[in-house]
């Protein structure tokens, strides 16, 4: 058991000591960061969240307190009461650097084992041990650091949006299963047994109500749940800034929530986004990139170049055609003498994303065109396409031919593919924002062979594309925008549908009967009956942009307590065995194949 | 279907408009609260969130508008353009009440059936009804201002502890069921089938380990869960503001704490509260007023009367005396005229509180006292009765005899009860603000025959009290605090144990193995083997606070969407019935008696 501050208090932070402080006498406390014992003289590195402060202690300054410090090892627990004075030699490296305290008390507050994790920047650790001693992982000061930005950026969310009229209103955590999108997490019910509350996915429906409620602008940093087979960067449990809006339509959506994007990106990167930040409908975003999120740090567009080839005897683009399909390439510039073997990883790579293959075209000079499908086109036809293409002399063409969705999926790839290993992003620190538009209403599900909502059900679709909701699904574009930073989806948005009769059509057109679409989401259909005003909204993932501010491509840097890719907690335990009791009493049971020994 | 806005701006809300801004065009939106057609005019009141704006429509106007107006019902969602000018007989009842809008354009942005509950003030409609047409029940003005207080309040409490250096961190809602306190909300894992997360009662350990790792400050708004059986003022889901410091004792946090009540007191409520706060040890509350939560808006103080009575021969004081137990009255002021009926009725109410009868002794003059139990008593014995009740002519001298805990807990009803029925509270806007301290760390719990510890197994002991742990835990006092208003808990907190030997010693006197303890809680244990700082906290219960600031007692007006009674919640009918799949896959199954037919 360590000693009781009986009444000491901290006067400074380890990190605030400055020159202009000397000759004080402070109460510092933190964790002893190391020990040194040098010249007959003990020091100290004093670390709290603010920083370190050297300590030292010696038989001149207080024999008492010297003898003691001795006792420190890394990670105890101590207070320590003394003069600052200025430094022999200064550590430029450290903010305090210029100054030390002399220790005239210590007191040990409590001791500490060997961490059996280092408590350092860029710790190098297994991460299922981070995990486990998570509470020791957090010490580290880039943890500390990171989860501060978390800290500060929801302040800033929240002072903007409170400056600008909008209410943090919280909504259930125990609603309702609506089996449309992700899987529900299920809790069950002891008063009701046999039924489930179901954690909530987005506070979609209840920020809706809330607008019909009159509430005019609603905001909420919130927890939601998707029990989903988690890949990398994916918690089962995440955390959503969400806001709704009445009266508005996109435009004002958008201009509001860039001044919002604007304004963290100052406060917490000093990073001036320029406004109004750029938009670019759906379409474009993937004819140019193959992605409705574009990385716009750099070029390398993808190009059409079908007319170009139309008249070719090459079997694949002429196949790729003919199926309705398209022959369209990336320019690789200044790769034409790329190795053999490299352009063969390339259509490996490809091939992941459904392409058949990857044809290339190395335009190594005026005279020299080298490339396997040459032989089917004549000198003619071969300059048309590199100047469809755009290339230059010493740029090599990559080439993709077969339906569309393909091509572009697999060129979006390539190009960044190609960026990663071509270090074009090397030394960017460039923010490149744009709003995507005009994303179409749905998009086909192969596998339950209808429709779905590409945002969700409630989306609603252009003025102008109403009608096609039960003629030409397919082609309904949607009034919904996503925010986009350099690759990576920020967050996104609608407006909203707000009266029953589209939503019961929109509804349907997703092949849901009248009866089963009241079943989930009577009280929304019933609730625009009663004078709902036009309202929309945008959510924004709080893990992903603080990954963003702080730099880090790990969503377990930026949550205190994440779960590990079983979304299991080494630390707790969680999830556990509960006691046969407590299943009774919610009517429930393990299925028999399901019991451990 | 409505009309869309295409570009239409709202450039003013509802309440908004002035003299000053007369003269001006402006286009408002909102809700119809009503109409009325009057002398050839047609009049709306406009609502939203801000108040109510008088429009007027009339031939002379707009004739199109006029005749468009005539078409509004109650409730539809409406858009007016046009001029703002004086009123000519002004309405003193409403802010905007010297204005009125000339409707030159209007849109019906939606329609509205005849809704189904009244969108006024101090509805009295069914609860049920009120809960399953939320959505309408929150337009009610007063609702709205209530959800807006809320608001206000949560800003207040994060600025405040910004400055002050706490950071916002989230802790998990998927964690470890620990069965030590109410009961669990289950999450089944699909992972892990067999095993199941719980949703958190509090993030206690959690921001424990904070305090471990180094964050010093931290504090969340956050929900927690209890699935226990619902009380009136009870939800299964409610919100904590939740803070923890480190390098701190008690009187630390307890100044941090009422400068952030002052803060929000006065923001909120315009209300002064002037520091310190009282502080009231346990002991005292409890002989005084029977109640760790006393109501001191008045006095009427318990007096122990056992030293005046130790002589009579009245068996019921003479038992009550010779078990170890006590005599104690309540004096109610000037009401020696109490009628019997009256008097009886009191006799039944303390019966509900375990004692087995009440005694009176109506003082009605210096001559004349009344009372069954006279005969019992010498005169000279009344006299000193009287005395140490402190009782004065006119007064009825309320008295219960048993153990001390009937007497106090009994005696601590009975005052409220009487406050209550006399009216003394009434006009009464006193904010009485109290901390009570020097809790036990134990209290016995009869069911389970063992101690339980009186806040939470984490709460350090006072220090002088740390060997009471093995030999005489019922005497241990806690390092622990409430904050009471008006004799109602807003929030509580202790300082913790910060070292693994007095936690294992506390889990001990809990009656935990060392086994048993380390396997629920073996990651906090674990976690102060590293130098972990002394901390403490407080956690207070948003609803109740917004409650009290907002003046309302039922808990359901403070939360957007409520339970009912049963946790369930008749808008969006949770919990429901969920696919069989959705079980099957997290291997659970529902036991054959539940089954619905």
């Amino acid at each position: 058991m360590g000693e009781a501050l009986k009444g000491l208090k901290r006067t400074m932070m380890c990190g605030e000591p400055r020159e202009s402080h000397v000759g004080q006498k402070i109460t510092v406390m933190g964790w002893a960061q190391r020990k040194r014992n040098l010249g007959g003289l003990v020091f100290i590195d004093l670390r709290d969240r603010t920083g370190l402060l050297q300590v030292v202690f010696g038989e001149a300054i207080n024999k008492e307190a010297f003898e003691k410090s001795d006792l420190v090892k890394p990670e105890f627990c101590i207070a320590v009461t003394g003069e600052l004075v200025m430094r022999e030699a200064a550590n430029d490296h450290l903010p305090t650097g210029k100054v030390e305290l002399k220790g005239a008390e210590i007191k040990i507050l409590s001791e500490s084992e060997t961490p059996p994790i280092y408590i350092k920047e860029n710790l190098d650790a297994a991460e299922n041990v981070r995990l486990k001693y998570r509470y020791l992982d957090l010490r580290r000061p880039d943890m500390q650091k990171i989860l501060m930005i978390r800290h500060k950026t929801t302040k800033i969310v929240r002072d903007f949006l409170d400056e600008n009229g909008f209410l943090e209103m919280e909504t259930p955590m125990l609603t309702k299963s609506t089996p449309e999108g992700a899987r529900d997490y299920l809790v069950p019910s002891r008063n009701f047994p046999g039924k489930f509350y179901a954690l909530p996915q987005s506070p979609q429906i209840f920020k809706q109500l809330l607008m019909v409620s009159g509430y005019d602008r609603y905001f909420q940093i919130v927890k939601c749940f998707r029990d989903e087979d988690l890949r990398a960067n994916r918690q089962p449990e995440f955390t959503q800034i969400d806001c709704e809006m009445s009266f508005v339509e996109e435009d004002d959506i958008i201009a509001i929530n860039e001044r919002l994007i604007q304004r963290i990106f100052k406060e917490v990167k000093g990073v001036d986004v320029s406004l109004p930040i750029r938009r670019m409908p759906y379409s474009e975003a993937m004819d140019k990139y193959g992605s409705d999120k574009p990385d716009l740090r750099f070029g390398m567009e993808i190009k059409n170049i079908s007319e170009a080839v139309a008249d070719t005897e090459f079997a694949v683009f002429k196949g790729a055609l003919e199926n309705g399909g398209s022959v369209r390439c990336v320019v690789a510039e200044n790769c034409a003498s790329m190795g053999r073997k490299q352009v063969d990883k390339l259509g490996e790579f490809v091939k992941t994303y459904k392409a058949k293959g990857l044809a290339w075209i190395a335009y190594k000079s005026e005279e020299e065109i080298k490339s396997p499908i040459a032989k089917f086109f004549s000198e003619e036809q071969l300059k048309s396409l590199i100047e469809a293409a755009g290339a230059k002399v010493g740029d090599l063409i990559l080439i993709v031919a077969d339906k569309d969705e393909v091509v572009l999926q697999s060129l979006g790839a390539l190009r960044l593919e190609l960026a990663k290993q071509l270090e074009i992003l090397k030394d960017n620190n460039n923010y490149e924002f744009v709003w995507i538009t005009d994303f179409p209403l749905f998009e086909y599900d192969e596998e339950e062979n209808r429709y779905v909502a590409k945002h969700h059900p409630f989306t609603s679709p252009k003025d102008e594309d109403l009608e096609l909701l039960e003629t030409a699904p397919e082609k309904a574009r949607a009034k919904a925008y996503d925010i986009v930073l350099n690759g990576e989806e920020l967050g996104g948005g609608s407006i909203r549908i707000h009266d029953s009769e589209t939503q019961e059509r929109m509804f349907k057109a997703l092949g849901f009967t009248q009866e089963s679409a009241w079943e989930r989401f009577g009280f929304l259909l019933q609730a625009f009956k009663y004078g709902p005003p036009p309202h929309g909204g945008i959510a924004y993932g709080l893990d992903r942009l603080v990954m963003f501010l702080a730099g880090t491509d790990n969503i377990k840097d930026v949550i205190a307590f994440p779960k590990n890719q079983n979304a299991y907690c080494p630390m707790s335990e969680a999830p556990n065995v509960v006691d046969l009791k407590q299943l009774n009493e919610l009517g429930i049971a393990i299925k028999e194949d399901q019991k451990e020994e």
